[in-house]
């Protein structure tokens, strides 16, 4: 394993040469980003996130680790990152740190608490599930404006009963390779630990959806196929069949901005380090 | 009464001189808008609206009534307002004028409808009642940033049930001048239908008010004057010992963009023109 400072080093850091891991959960509107990964001369959450940190720890370079990467246009209420520094620069900018960075970053980036990490923390490694949300406006002509930016209009209507039955047969550890976008030596199987549709008070069609983890764009893959059941353009068992081709064929991944980022979930503080090594072992 | 096109004569101009009355039903995110109000040079949700009108039907001037004046910052998702043209413009503009209509205006304006209205129909004068909601998140030092747009931040926690006890005082029909801003030969007595805080799912506090019609600024005011009340500076007797007094004093009015109208209440089609009779009777 790498020594470099921000490694994804399992151990806490914090036992190791003064180093003290630092969590930081934040919410993000994500309209008018290009995603969260840091882009040269373009808006980024991490791009954004990380200057305030270096503004602040006054280090020349600061990168965050994140457990949910997020494309562009996608929102997250629940991220989670870590990033490490030295004692001396946490005692230094420890206290009231989310008080600093909400001064610094732009409104659209909310910290909502940045705290030295457990032993043995790390916002990628140590998760045990992602869950998400994404919220569809069907059957009607017109959105909310005050809701435009996180709700996708979809002309026909829905039936969520069709969708949640074909849906159901996916849970379960399998291959996702036609929900997911093709990257070299990369595994596309994964646990979908469960995935439900249901109308909120607003008749908005609401997805929530938890995985130990997704691969690149495979929430929206799924949701564009699981929309294809829902207005009729294809049958309820059509969704597994699809599923076992494992490739993508004809379906459209979803927008972004019915996408948000809810929850990252962690073991309990005693199993975060052996919770790291297990997910590295599985995606490697 | 005034013959003027435009004028709010109650009954139906389509059963004189060939007048169509439209009805428009519209939503919007007032953040970026000086208010509904019409402004020399600046953008108004009226003059956005307006425009669309007067493009369409190809008329040099078109000027909408509206049920619920807006200020500046605040929303609406059950704005309602009435313009009336010529049956021959009808015709023409008629058929999906409300696609027409969204297709000019800005993204942050929705027309949800755009039809002939009822005989007797005045968005104005012929409305029973108007609902509006408001929206705080107390005691925490972050607000989501996908609602930061229509969420007020309180960073004193708020005691609904103290709120709700203080307010029932209210409900009626009373003189409303302790939350009117004055003007003159104004009348500042109106019947409080019902108003009522509740939890959300996200925990945010939420205000339902409804009253036959509100006076300028009086939800925010009341909602300024409620908070006092919910994070313990002013005790439950309080506000309607203020209310007594009919004048402002040192309430300060809550923040704009918290408040939404939701809906306008209008009585059966047969009762529409009698309505608006008896409402101007009562503001004159």
């Amino acid at each position: 394993m790498s020594n470099d400072l921000f490694s994804d080093e399992p151990a806490s850091p914090a036992q190791d040469g003064g180093l003290v891991r630092i969590r930081i959960d934040l919410a993000y509107d994500g309209t008018d980003f290009v995603g969260w990964a840091k882009q040269p001369g373009l808006r980024s959450v991490q791009g954004e996130l990380d200057a305030a940190l270096e503004m602040i720890t006054r280090l020349d370079s600061v990168s965050t680790t994140v457990a949910g990467r997020t494309d562009a246009g996608v929102h997250a209420r629940g991220q989670v990152v870590h990033v490490d520094v030295s004692s001396a620069v946490w005692d230094r900018v420890g206290p009231r740190l989310d008080h600093r960075l909400n001064a610094l970053t732009g409104r659209d980036i909310v910290v909502s608490r940045a705290e030295r990490a457990d032993p043995g923390f790390n916002a990628r490694f140590s998760a045990l599930s992602r869950r998400y949300s994404y919220r569809v406006a069907d059957d009607r002509h017109w959105i909310d404006p005050l809701r435009r930016h996180e709700v996708v209009a979809h002309r026909a209507p829905l039936d969520l009963d069709a969708m949640n039955e074909a849906a159901s047969k996916l849970v379960g550890l399998r291959d996702f390779a036609a929900f997911c976008r093709k990257r070299p030596r990369a595994t596309t199987t994964r646990t979908l630990l469960n995935l439900h549709w249901h109308r909120d008070t607003h008749e908005l069609a609401v997805l929530e959806i938890r995985a130990d983890a997704f691969c690149h764009s495979m929430v929206r893959a799924l949701v564009g196929a699981m929309l294809m059941v829902g207005d009729g353009r294809r049958e309820v068992g059509w969704l597994l069949t699809h599923a076992n081709t494992r490739r993508r064929g004809d379906v459209r991944v979803a927008p972004p901005h019915g996408l948000v980022l809810e929850e990252i979930t962690y073991p309990p503080p005693a199993d975060l380090a052996a919770q790291a090594l297990a997910t590295r072992a599985r995606r490697a």
